[in-house]
C-alpha cells in the first residue's frame, strides 16, 4: 500500500465528463489498495475567463483581490471531483488551500509555499477517504487567500508529498513522459524512463515545458519521486528522480536534446576592455526587466577593446538594440550588431560529466551537415549552441542520430 | 458616523458594469463619513450555471461539496467589487464566509448562523476600510463551508449588522420598498416609509416576497433596523422597524394588502366530530411533506359529525384529494369536496390591534363589489379571506380603497 499523490491540469478536468474520467481513474487506484491524494487545477479556459472578468472592472488588476478572484476556479473542480468520487462510492473530500493550510508568504499571484500542515489530509487518509486538493492556492498568516502563479499546481503536488512523504508524487499532463527531444521535430524521439532532477530542470528551462521548473527544483529539493504520465492514455511515464551517483555508468550519456526557438543575440562591438564593463552594459538591459540568457565576451580585433554578445527572448529584440545604441554611443563603441533568427540547440545529460569528448561528436555532427556553430555555452550536464534558425531541425535531428537516442537506454528505468 | 451593512443581491451585481455602479454608491456613502460592511450574492445566473455543471457530474448533488462549489459564486463577486472599491481609491477588503468567521451548524445547503466573529471585520473598519462580505456562505466548527440556502444573503447581512451592532442594514433590491400593495394590481400601491417586523413578517409570507422571511426574523429577534431600498433608483425605501407599542395611536391602521394567488381549499364532510380528529386528518398530509395553510373546523348540519377545510399550495391540491378520499373511507365521512381557484387576501397591520370595525370594513368592502367570502381566518395583525381567484384583482382594489391606502399615512416614518 502506498501514498499517492496524483495531479491533474486544467485539460484534465476540462469538462464534467474529463473530470468523470479522473474520477474513474483515481477510484481504481483507491481500490487498488493506495491511499490518494489527487490535486486539481481549474477547469481549462476558466482562469482566463476570471481575469478577463477581473479585467473589465480594474484593467490593472493584481494583488490580493485578484488571489480570491483566482482561487474560485480549483475550488469549482475540487467540488465537482469529489462529488464525481462520492457518486462512484469512493468516499472523498475536498479542500482549498486554505483549508488543508498551505501556508504561503504574501506575495499574491505569485506566492511561495512556507509550511503544509498535513493533519486534516492525514486524518481523511487514515478514514479511507481520497483527499482532493485546490492545486495553485493558499492562505498567508493573515488568513488571506494566496495563489501561487500560473502552473502553481504542480508545486502544490510536489510540496503535498514532501509534506505528506509521498512514496510518489504522479503529474498527469498531455503528453505521456519526457522525450529524448520534441517528437515534432524527430519522429523517433523515445520516451525516457527516467531522468534526474537536474536534467529535467535544463530540458524544462531550455523548451520541453512539459512541468513547472518549480515543481521539480522543489521536487528536487525534498527527493520526492516524480512520474510524468498521460490523462489520456495508459503508461508508465517518466520518473523524475535524484542523481544517485554510483548509477552514473549506468546512465546513457546524453538524457536528451532541448532546443528553444525564440532566440535572439546581440552585439556590442569595440566597447573598452575595463573592468565593470559587463555590469555597465548588462545594468539598464535588467533595468529594462529584460532576462539574458547566454552571455559571451572576447577579446577585440584590436587591443583595448572588447566584443560582447548575449542572447535574449526574440521579443525583446527591438528594445535591446536601441538600449545598446545609446550605450554604443556613451562607451564610443564600434557598432551594435544582431540577428533574431537564431535557435538555442542543448545537450543535457548528467552522464557527460564522466564521459569525454562529447563536445567534440557534438560539433562533428553539426559540421557533418553544414551548419555553422555561433555561440557555444556549456555548464556541467549540458552544451548548448546557437545556430541559424532554419538548421533547427536538421541539426536537431543530427544530434538525435549522433547520440544514438532512438535506441532503448541501454540500463535505465 | 455611523455604521451601516449594505446588502446587494444578484441582480444588482449581475455584470461588471453593475459592480462599478455598486462601487461608487458604496465609496459615496463611506466618503459621506460612514463605515460601510457590504454583503454581496452570487453574479445573478452564477449559482444556476454551478448547479448545472454539479448536475453533470451528479444529477443528486447535495450535501458538503455542493457548498465547496456554490461558494465560489460569491466569492467571485466580492474580489471583483473590491477591486472596483480599491480603484477607486476607496480601500476595501473582501472576506469569504470562512474568512469573516461566519460559524454554522453542518446542514449542508441549509446551514444555520450559530455565531459570527466580527474582529477580523472591526479591524479593518477600525482602519477605515469597506468590508466586503460573501453572503449566504459560512463555516461550520470542522472548517467545512457551508450555505444557507437561496436567499441567504440576506440573512448574512442581518447576522453581520447584529453582530457589529450596525445602525442600519440596508437591503437593496429591485424594488424601491415595501408597498401597501402590489402595484401591477394596484396602481396607485404606496411605498411604505416603515413597517414593524411583524407586520412584514406577514406581508412577506403572504406573497409580497421582497425579503426572505428568515432575514427578517433575524432582524426582529435581534432588532436590527432593517431597510429595503432599490440598486437602481435613489429614495429612502421602506424601513422595518420594531413595533415600539406607544407609537400604535401614530401608526395607520392597515399597512398593506397582500395576497397569494396559489392557494387551493379541500373540504373534508362529515367527519366523526370526535376529539383528535383533526390530527388524523392532518397527520397524514404533514407526512406526504404537505404545508397547510389556513384551517377551518365547523359543526357538521346533522349533530356528531363536523365539516373540515383547510388550504394548501396548488400544487399539492391533486395529492391532497386523493389524501382525504382515503381517508374518508376509513372514516366514513360523507364526501371531499375541493377548490384549486381560488385565493387568499390578506390585510396587514399592527394598527388593528387598538382599532375596532376592521373587520366590519374590510367585509363590507367586498359585499358591495359582490364577492363572496369563502373562509376568514384572523390573527393578532392580519386578517385573510379566501375568495374565488376571479375577484383577486376586484377585491384587493376594493379594499386599498376603503382603507385610504393611497393617501400617504398620517404620523407614519
Amino acid at each position: 500500500m502506498a501514498l499517492i499523490v496524483q495531479k491533474y491540469g486544467g485539460t484534465s478536468v476540462g469538462t464534467p465528463e474529463r473530470i468523470e474520467a479522473v474520477a474513474d481513474q483515481v477510484c481504481a487506484r483507491r481500490r487498488a489498495g493506495d491511499d490518494v491524494v489527487v490535486v486539481v487545477s481549474a477547469m481549462s479556459g476558466e482562469t482566463n475567463r476570471l481575469v478577463e472578468l477581473a479585467g473589465r472592472v480594474d484593467p490593472e488588476a493584481n494583488g490580493r483581490e485578484l488571489d480570491v478572484l483566482l482561487a474560485t476556479g480549483e475550488q469549482v473542480t475540487i467540488a465537482l471531483l469529489a462529488m464525481a468520487l462520492e457518486r462512484r462510492e469512493c468516499e472523498a473530500r475536498s479542500y482549498t488551500g486554505s483549508q488543508v493550510r498551505i501556508l504561503t508568504d504574501s506575495a499574491y499571484n505569485k506566492a511561495r509555499i512556507l509550511d503544509i500542515d498535513g493533519e486534516h489530509v492525514r486524518s481523511d487518509l487514515g478514514h479511507g477517504r481520497v483527499v482532493v486538493v485546490a492545486g495553485f492556492q493558499g492562505i498567508d498568516e493573515a488568513g488571506s487567500i494566496t495563489t501561487l502563479g500560473r502552473g502553481g499546481s504542480d508545486t502544490t503536488a510536489v510540496a503535498l508529498a514532501a509534506a505528506l512523504k509521498a512514496d510518489e508524487c504522479q503529474i498527469f499532463t498531455d503528453v505521456d513522459g519526457v522525450y529524448t527531444t520534441d517528437p515534432r521535430v524527430v519522429p523517433g524521439a523515445r520516451r525516457l524512463e527516467r531522468i534526474t532532477f537536474e536534467e529535467m530542470l535544463e530540458m524544462a528551462s531550455l523548451g520541453s515545458k512539459v512541468l513547472q521548473i518549480r515543481a521539480v527544483e522543489f521536487a528536487g529539493k525534498y527527493s520526492v519521486p516524480l512520474r510524468v504520465l498521460s490523462s489520456f492514455q495508459e503508461g508508465p511515464g517518466t520518473l523524475i528522480t535524484v542523481d544517485e551517483g554510483d548509477n552514473d555508468m549506468e546512465q546513457p550519456v546524453i538524457s536528451g536534446i532541448a532546443f528553444n526557438r525564440d532566440e535572439a543575440k546581440v552585439t556590442i562591438r569595440g566597447v573598452p576592455d575595463t573592468p565593470g564593463i559587463a555590469s555597465r552594459i548588462l545594468g539598464p538591459i535588467g533595468d529594462a526587466n529584460i532576462e539574458v540568457d547566454m552571455i559571451i565576451q572576447n577579446v577585440g580585433a584590436d587591443g583595448g577593446t572588447t566584443d560582447f554578445t548575449f542572447t535574449v527572448h526574440r521579443n525583446d529584440y527591438q528594445r535591446v538594440v536601441e538600449i545598446l545604441q545609446a550605450l554604443a554611443e556613451e562607451f564610443g563603441a564600434r557598432e551594435v550588431a544582431g540577428d533574431d533568427r537564431i535557435v538555442k540547440v542543448s545537450l543535457v545529460g548528467v552522464g557527460m560529466r564522466s564521459h569525454a569528448g562529447i563536445a567534440g561528436t557534438m560539433f562533428r555532427a553539426l559540421a557533418d551537415e553544414g551548419i555553422n556553430i555561433q555561440m557555444i555555452a556549456t555548464s556541467e550536464i549540458k552544451i548548448s549552441v546557437v545556430i541559424d534558425e532554419k538548421y533547427l531541425e536538421l541539426g536537431v535531428r543530427a544530434l538525435h542520430q549522433a547520440f544514438n537516442l532512438e535506441e532503448a537506454a541501454t540500463a535505465a528505468g
